[in-house]
């Protein structure tokens, strides 16, 4: 039968990852942390399945946890969300970007993502029947550029998806960036796909700039963020939607008969841990540190580093070392150099190549040692 | 904007659930078990929480629960499935489905289902952009009508939905109605979805027919199957998908981007306990003790008993008791009586009524019998 995505492979996150595992290479590829969770959070998963909450929850999530997340909202971005009508627990946030997209993109409306991006974005406008629109951020900062933004604008276009923290280049969105964003969207009706779900890593004093923030964001706005990358467990799987009455209420029509509901005791568990906001607020100290431990260990080297403003990874320019291509140059690196690394062409639909590969840096410090001895051979 | 479910509101499960708490009713509506499940499995998901597994497991499902399904599947049903290539871990059955769904079915693509079916498969349609084509199976027995079914198959269809045991008729399939099936779709290139969730609650000796077991059908089948409903954890979310090594590449393209990957503690938890087969072996007579209790608990009522050969649920003929609709008898029976029950209209794209509710008897004996001793005053 015909592939409804027939462009699609595997992701290069588990391509990388097993090509590593085969390699026995330090892992700096798919971004997941090396090191345990808070044990409070496992104890507190443990006390929920047995105090046996082990069914269904409602479909939205526990009002427990929905509760702690609009207050949370509240505290950090000064709005207030309806924790029963506006906030939804998501099996991870690759669901909820998901189904948002499946709730408001009918077939032949466009979606404008800015290459480069999470490649999950445009295989799901393709499965909603949306027609992908591209637009680069500007290469070398991936700064947003609105003028491109603003003439890829069309009457057809239904979604905007924006990332910051960025995944994949470690930049993020400034307060000026979300304003101006404001202000191009303002005389449409454009919905907006928020991906925050590095929210909590934010270097150098900077802030997160929250689509929460901005009230013409906001109103028209699926914010989503994950526990998995906020409180090191990127294997519960647990994410969540902020988004106003009307478009909560579609996106719970897919989100329904998707995934019905998401994981009863984690979600205990986190609704507990979370009462403490110690945790998140520890985040972006306890990351910059990893940061700086991993540029300080390449500084002498022939990688450029490129600034790392926010997020968990590190973009180097892999030009003075290398003639290979992106993807060729991270085969070989794990192979031959026993380092994974993503290159950032698999973040582009046309593959574009800048001599740019990624790392992620959370890990031990140990393991940042390891990689770092191995690259400053190159 | 425009619905992309403009038919959908929220599901009867949610809606009777919340009925039956606002008053305090007996909740034999939504179908879930309201006693603990074996402690030995939540020991084993803590095991796994403190021995670090909470990061990303593999994208397909980790391998070890993997090769404990195919192990299963080979011991029950005689067949060989590649753990590696042809099984796949979900976040539960209704993942699992719309997964598929979307895998296959290309806009305009037609999908027969058959009515009275679980409320999730229509709309699941609709989000691929395929078209729904309703066969009815045969009122009063829903047995199903392979004539009709027949009738209904055109160069269109792409897939055909089945349900053994049955939700919600408490019906099951026999070995010649899955070889009459087998013989219908041989000449066609139709696929198939069977969903089988209710594969461990058999009665009065029957065995569960898995498509498994039919090499026509096994061969075009997508086989779904949940932790949740055999292990009393409907809210672990945790499912499975077996299929051939083609339809699971094409299953796994839209899995990675919807939710990537499945809760990694849940997954070590489950392949622990899986390599103990006494729990599945023993969940038939389990069930059909219950089901026994509350049959013989209504002998004597109003109530009309249907059969229940399997599933964890018993239908009733209320033409005796009421004259209201199905849909109102259940809001009715909730609010006066205090039990809950969920209307078969809701299975029905038309709503067709045929006087019949659903209980479910996944319940301590002790609810059972408070819901008998309500139920015997009508
Ligand atoms: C969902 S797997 C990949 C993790 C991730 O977000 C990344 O490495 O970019
Ligand atoms: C997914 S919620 C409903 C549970 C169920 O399968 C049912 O009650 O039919």
């Amino acid at each position: 039968f015909p592939s409804r995505l027939p462009n699609v492979g595997t992701t290069i996150f588990t391509v990388m990852s097993a090509l590593a595992a085969e390699h026995q290479a330090v892992n700096l590829g798919q971004g997941f942390p090396d090191f345990a969770c808070d044990p409070a959070l496992t104890d507190a998963v443990t006390r929920a399945m047995q105090g046996g909450h082990n069914q269904y929850p409602p479909m939205a999530g526990i009002p427990g946890l929905r509760q702690a997340i609009a207050t949370k909202i509240e505290a950090l971005h000064g709005r207030q969300y309806d924790a029963n009508a506006e906030i939804t627990i998501t099996a991870g946030a690759t669901q909820a970007i998901l189904t948002a997209i499946l709730a408001c993109v009918q077939p032949g409306d466009e979606v404008i993502v800015l290459e480069p991006c999470y490649d999950s974005y445009v295989p799901n406008i393709e499965l909603a029947g949306g027609v992908v629109v591209r637009v680069p951020l500007t290469p070398g900062s991936f700064r947003p550029d609105f003028a491109k933004i603003a003439a890829a604008i069309t009457p057809r276009t239904r979604l905007l998806i924006i990332n910051s923290p960025h995944n994949p280049s470690a930049t993020i969105w400034t307060a000026e960036d979300m304003r101006a964003l404001e202000d191009l969207l303002a005389p449409t009706n454009i919905l907006l796909i928020s991906d925050e779900v590095y929210e909590h890593m934010v270097f150098d004093g900077a802030e997160h700039q929250s689509a929460a923030r901005f009230a013409g964001l906001a109103a028209r706005a699926f914010i989503v963020s994950s526990f998995g990358k906020t409180f090191h467990v990127t294997g519960w799987k647990v994410g969540t939607v902020a988004a106003p009455a009307a478009m909560t209420a579609e996106f719970r029509k897919v989100h329904q008969f998707n995934v019905f509901t998401v994981n009863t005791p984690m979600q205990y568990g986190l609704a507990e841990y979370l009462q403490d906001p110690t945790p998140y607020l520890q985040l972006p100290a306890f990351y910059q540190a990893k940061r700086d431990l991993f540029r300080q260990g390449l500084a002498g080297s022939r990688l450029k580093l490129l600034p790392s403003t926010g997020s968990y990874f590190q973009c180097v320019d892999i030009s003075a070392v290398s003639d290979l291509s992106e993807a060729d140059f991270c085969q070989w690196l794990t192979r031959e150099i026993g380092v994974a690394a993503i290159p950032l062409s698999a973040f582009y639909g046309d593959g574009f190549d800048q001599r740019v590969v990624r790392f992620c840096f959370a890990k031990k410090d140990e393991t940042l040692r390891a990689a770092i001895e191995r690259l400053r051979r190159l």
